[in-house]
């Protein structure tokens, strides 16, 4: 399985994608998903992909090859970003088709889902959802941002903070803890994370990263967020029959709470155990 | 769909369930899912179920016909919570197979999962997910939760935050933010949210709420919860080329952070709007 998000905000673009593929549980592979195509001052792409990884090769090789031979239909040669999504669209279109026809018996799907954001000049950024059929749809200011591949981990905390008006980069921490939560929550999505920033009128890739488990950055957000999380939870409304919470607590800043208990090792509860039993 | 979750914690058991079924999307109801049975100083129960609806109503009558005629096999017999885990498997297996006789050509299915637990007087209390087969698995120091329905949403959250030490109390505030991210971000789970608590040595529901979605509790938590989660976001590490954060930023209290700027209403970047686009 795959976890890739694109976010659109005023600022301009996040691209952030893991880096596992599986064919069962044991064949786990990383390959990158996260793909940029740049042409500094005319035009900047980065496309990320879900599902059948052979088609997706397959259409980020052709998409390569187009605009390196300059072919009338590249994504150097649109000026509308419409236009690119239609293009890759139909790109990813051929590259199933060609596979499938090779795949029919084998009951394997060689469908792929991509997620294309981009500039071009003279135009404002934009995001769109490609499909499998090659149609594709736009993120809008209600919904500014888009998911592929195993999605609903990391869908809430999208909904609850992703605005237009956020800085780029809370965005960008945003998609990383969206991509933690799942990464902690599903064996299929897994490190390291791929990062990109694309800035309005920049018209190149701003920033790039890439994120291991140890980059002290991921390593951060991967300890804090959980402990911001239990600080958020214990600040939340108390029940009818709860006392009120003391008033130094009320006030305290997040990290001035006393310190959790560490994570219980020893297994105190195995059913197995009689002792514990009673 | 549906969407249940069960807490052991060291102090007791959390349950939180959904009331939304639905046979499709133009056919939804209201209909509770978290039952209790209540045998004050002997006994205590809570079952949650997620599946075919006249499956698991037609288990709970018998499960309370049973108890009423004082049968043998019984939610009021058994000395050990493991026991009532496979009696109540067992009649969730007979009520299935009952009705999949009637639906064998319908292609509907008359499966069921349920979470169960509590305590019996002399034991400890204990969480188990029985399965539509009839068996079952409890929960554990390392897994103190257990899911049934439409449980991905929510599952980032309990994985990050529950642990056995916990608060009882705050066990439930994670599993009513747990039951607000998946009930915000996917329509077949909706309000009102069904909660009970059983203290530890209670041998009763110890505490019982029903909250809709203008209950002060749980408008506060569906409120402030998207506040307290970007104010963590704004607060996790910077990127290395952003500049550090102002030392006031750091220092101060979730609350004390410059406001949000309000969600945007109008449309400024529909896609159809040739203005904006360029």
């Amino acid at each position: 399985m795959t976890y890739c998000v694109g976010i659109e905000t005023d600022e301009g673009l996040v691209f952030a994608a893991d880096t596992r593929t599986n064919a069962s549980l044991d064949d786990v592979r990383v390959h990158r998903k996260l793909h940029v195509f740049e042409y500094p001052g005319q035009a900047v792409f980065a496309i990320m992909s879900a599902g059948n990884l052979a088609t997706t090769q397959l259409t980020l090789a052709k998409l390569q090859r187009d605009a390196d031979d300059g072919a009338p239909r590249s994504l150097r040669a649109f000026r509308h970003l419409f236009e690119a999504a239609e293009y890759v669209g139909e790109v990813l279109v051929s590259s199933q088709a060609k596979l499938s026809e090779q795949a029919q018996q084998s009951g394997v799907s060689t469908s792929a889902t991509l997620i294309l954001g981009g500039q071009i000049a003279g135009e404002r950024p934009g995001l769109y959802m490609i499909y499998p059929l090659g149609n594709a749809i736009a993120s809008s200011p209600e919904t500014p941002y888009m998911q592929i591949g195993e999605s609903k981990y990391g869908k809430p905390i999208l909904d609850r903070i992703i605005r237009p008006e956020m800085k780029l980069e809370d965005a960008a921490r945003t998609a990383l803890v969206s991509l933690d939560s799942t990464i902690r929550s599903n064996l299929s999505v897994g490190m390291p994370i791929d990062l990109a920033l694309i800035r309005t009128n920049d018209l190149r890739v701003t920033e790039r990263m890439r994120l291991e488990a140890d980059t002290p950055l991921y390593a951060d957000i991967h300890e804090n967020w959980s402990r911001k999380l239990e600080n958020a939870v214990r600040t939340l409304p108390r029940f009818p029959w709860e006392p009120a919470l003391p008033e130094a607590d009320t006030s305290a800043a997040p990290g001035a709470l006393p310190p959790l208990p560490p994570r219980r090792s020893a297994i105190r509860r195995d059913p197995e155990d009689q002792a514990a039993q009673q």
